[in-house]
């Protein structure tokens, strides 16, 4: 008898482990051949590294004030962004440019809106040194996190080294950053195959997104992300001239109020919309676009169904378990919010 | 066979749950009888409600400027407060007092330092509307929440109405305070029964946190928390005269400098310290207290033996997954951090 049991249990184990990988092979496998491609379910990272970059993304003492983090104007609890047309920094100033979104940033060309920094780590860098975001310099973060017992345990046993610098800290967080994807959106389950994730008007709307033209610039597996494009190209854009975009970067005149185009993964979570965050309203940002990209006016109704595709770009977010920070030390230099 | 096969299983199986039941007991009992009690290993809890009112204590919409929430002041990746001395509100405003941890709040006779709150609930309602801090209106809460589905649809779970109203808001938020208790530090080990917790050292600095006095104030589960004390009981504090403290609440001339005492539950994370936040410094704070509260001068090893006792008072905070928060809508009134 016992034979018997053991071979009927190895039988249907055998065919239970046929029916899940052919399950998984259903959820992954891409069925449609269209212009937006899903993001993949999972990506591989160093559990330790995404640890300690997570613990710096959200540590305030990397600011001079010991009060702003990353997650102040990149909020994984709202989109990833801070919902402010510009961002606060130290001493309630405001920055130049909307906050885009961290999540899914993986999938941008470069970063920043100009796209000066060609990625992750090297944007992570910017926003400590920046005087009206977290105003603190290089030195001092380094000098805060070289002061805490707790982190240079970690970064030696991430980096192999006791003596901290600007770039493994960098690294860290973009390392991080990089498992911040939303996958399996209900957009992407009809890209893998599944008819009833999307309502009829749902599809007209991603119909519509791509007979209009939104899809050539908003295509991929960011919805955007991929490449540049001016800002006002059948129409001037006359509300903000100010901001240049990609021509502080190239001093290239063609360049001028030309923008990384957003990625539109989650664009529900992610108002105000734009450079600037003129607007609030996910159906005026589809208008806008339409007037001033495409040169269209669209229907109430093209407009509405638009919007309705464009809420099921939003995905699953990585559960993320709030860290608790090593503390500081007698040694660590003390915020400065007054100065 | 089978039968005792069954047998043999049904007989293992409850001598493995006694054997648990007693380890249970070993971890629970209290065989120390001092006057610091440990944290209870849990608490009872409404899952429903405490979600809720996590989602609400991280939500920075619950502000004016749409950038501030509960855990920007006491913030859970730094032991439940913000490290400053004095918190920075809507504006870059200074509040007027140190804030509190939220960490084992639920321990403390009142809320504030003043005690004006009579429990969490009470206390939760006071940010919101306070001009330097989040600077928002009741009113106006319970319109950004109202405005929200995903908010809605949990109330509805939680308090069975459709109606938002603060009471709940503040209700919810207690909850999941209340949740915020760091059970199983060394010292409650110690306190338990394992002689092995604590290092000769440390035993040695609670017997002079004892013997010197420190526990006729810091005493109870909380380590402090369920008295008001004169700041300056022997010597007169003189560093700051304007803040009043219990005095306000009472009207009461006797009141005046009397301060609720703090728990000392993780005091190596919640520097500065004091009403003022006067030092960063854990001896320099003990030796103020044995200068201005008892009147004693500590030799440079009994501060450092009381502070390695303090040290072992850092407990295990709850693992809290950062929410999700639901999105904004139309009619979601927009953030203003400029006026």
């Amino acid at each position: 008898m016992r034979g018997w049991n053991r071979l009927i249990i190895g039988v249907l184990t055998g065919v239970l482990m046929i029916l899940a990988s052919c399950e998984k092979q259903q959820t992954t496998r891409t069925v449609r051949e269209e212009p937006i491609q899903p993001i993949p379910l999972t990506v591989a990272f160093d559990p330790e590294k995404v640890e300690l970059g997570k613990m710096l993304f959200f540590d305030p003492r990397l600011s001079k004030s010991g009060v702003i983090s990353c997650n102040s104007c990149h909020n994984l609890a709202t989109g990833g962004v801070d919902g402010l047309p510009r961002s606060i920094g130290h001493q309630w100033r405001f920055g130049g440019i909307n906050a885009p979104t961290v999540l899914n940033s993986r999938y941008n060309i470069a970063q920043f809106w100009d796209g000066r920094a060609k990625d992750l780590k090297e944007q992570a860098g910017g926003p400590i040194e920046n005087p009206v975001e977290m105003a603190f310099s290089h030195n001092l973060a380094v000098k805060v996190v070289q002061s805490i017992p707790g982190y240079v345990d970690r970064f030696k046993r991430v980096y192999g080294s006791e003596q901290i610098d600007i770039d493994m800290i960098t690294d860290a967080i973009a390392a991080f950053e990089e498992t911040l994807i939303t996958p399996n959106s209900r957009f992407d389950q009809w890209l893998r195959g599944d008819d009833q994730a999307l309502t009829p008007e749902e599809k007209e709307g991603y119909r519509l997104f791509k007979e209009k033209g939104c899809i050539s610039c908003h295509n991929g597996v960011g919805v955007g992300g991929n490449m540049f494009q001016k800002f006002g190209v059948v129409k001037p854009y006359e509300k903000d001239l100010t901001t240049l975009g990609r021509y502080e970067v190239t001093k290239n005149e063609a360049d001028k109020y030309v923008f990384k185009v957003p990625i539109l993964r989650n664009v529900e979570r992610t108002a105000p919309y734009f450079h600037d965050g003129s607007t609030y309203s996910l159906s005026e940002a589809v208008n806008m676009m339409a007037e001033y990209q495409l040169g269209l006016q669209l229907t109430r109704e093209e407009t509405r169904k638009i919007v309705a595709f464009l809420k099921t770009l939003t995905g699953e977010q990585p559960e993320i378990v709030y860290p608790i920070l090593p503390p500081s030390t007698d040694e660590t230099p003390k915020p400065n919010p007054v100065d």
